[in-house]
């Protein structure tokens, strides 16, 4: 087991519905020591990879990107949430549809903070549906910038947002696949990795 | 200068109605790098203080809380903004007027993850009319904890929120205290410090 599947195993709260609570180290309160040791963990899955921008999106993947991008030398852009687009044409805009929240936001980043030349890391703490992740994915392409890869904290490998990103090709590495969980015993599930 | 007040001047763009743009490298694109020089700085003017735990708010303090609660040892909670309240009592919550959105939001912690045991550095991007910060002060004093310093990177020296936490005798630390501004020549103007 990795840095953060030992501290799942630890610290998580598994509750009925497939619901895993990370928020005493990752959503909430965040041990931003472990978001180091998960930053060396990307540098080893990302080696070799040509990487100067981290893309993420509010609010919680901004701490694990910061720390991660300061391992690698890169600054980070963090996309906004909006529930209004502004048509200015300064902004790249993508719609993206919460199953948690039952809502359609739009993720916003400033067409100045993404350009053809860049190679991007995604990164975010949670991949369930993907949906968040593949509004980030467009906004990048619009830019016409290259996903490297995309660094994922804590996948639910029950749904299936992760294999629609593998299927279209991406490098996803999720330092956490969770397969099952049982909130009667509290006991989590991951799924072996190399 | 400082390498936040370098920054400005650099990077920083003024805009009429004293606007000071500065989402290159800090509330959208962030320099992470930036921010470890910052943490620095922060380290030397809290030197002594007895602090186990950052609290700042969603989202842009989010990255730069982290990078200095790396450097410091400990772990950040971040304070969420949302209209409604969760009247369960699992939560500390506070009330801030936003000056830019014009609209009422509540500020909102989890009683796990603050208690009378913490001593806190709340860190903070900007301080303007100092609501949001009075918002994370009454978080902190519901928690019975114990404030041990306010870091903030800039700080609109001309609007009242400094001198009323200064007032209010808390040790206020802000990087870059802007005087006032100039759209018409793009001039930056910071107030001395030692």
């Amino acid at each position: 087991m990795n840095c953060l599947e030992e501290r799942i195993v630890k610290d998580g709260v598994v509750k009925e519905g497939n619901i895993l609570k990370v928020d005493s180290f990752l959503n909430h309160q965040m041990d931003v020591q472990l978001f180091d040791e998960m930053a060396k963990e990307y540098q080893k899955r990302f080696a070799g990879k040509n990487i100067n921008k981290i893309l993420t999106i509010e609010a919680s993947g901004i701490g694990i990107a910061s720390v991660i991008a300061l391992r690698f030398g890169v600054p980070v852009v963090f996309a906004k949430k909006s529930k209004s687009i502004n048509l200015d044409g300064e902004m790249y805009t993508a719609e993206v549809e919460s199953f948690t929240h039952k809502n359609i936001n739009h993720v916003i980043v400033s067409k100045k903070f993404l350009t053809e030349d860049d190679h991007v890391l995604i990164i975010d703490d949670f991949l369930a549906n993907g949906c968040a992740l593949q509004g980030l994915i467009q906004i990048v392409k619009q830019a016409g910038a290259t996903v490297e890869g995309i660094g994922i904290a804590i996948e639910k490998g029950f749904q299936p947002g992760g294999q629609i990103i593998r299927n279209l090709g991406y490098q996803l590495e999720s330092l956490a696949i969770v397969e099952s969980m049982d909130a009667s015993t509290g006991q989590v599930y991951f799924r072996e990795q190399d």
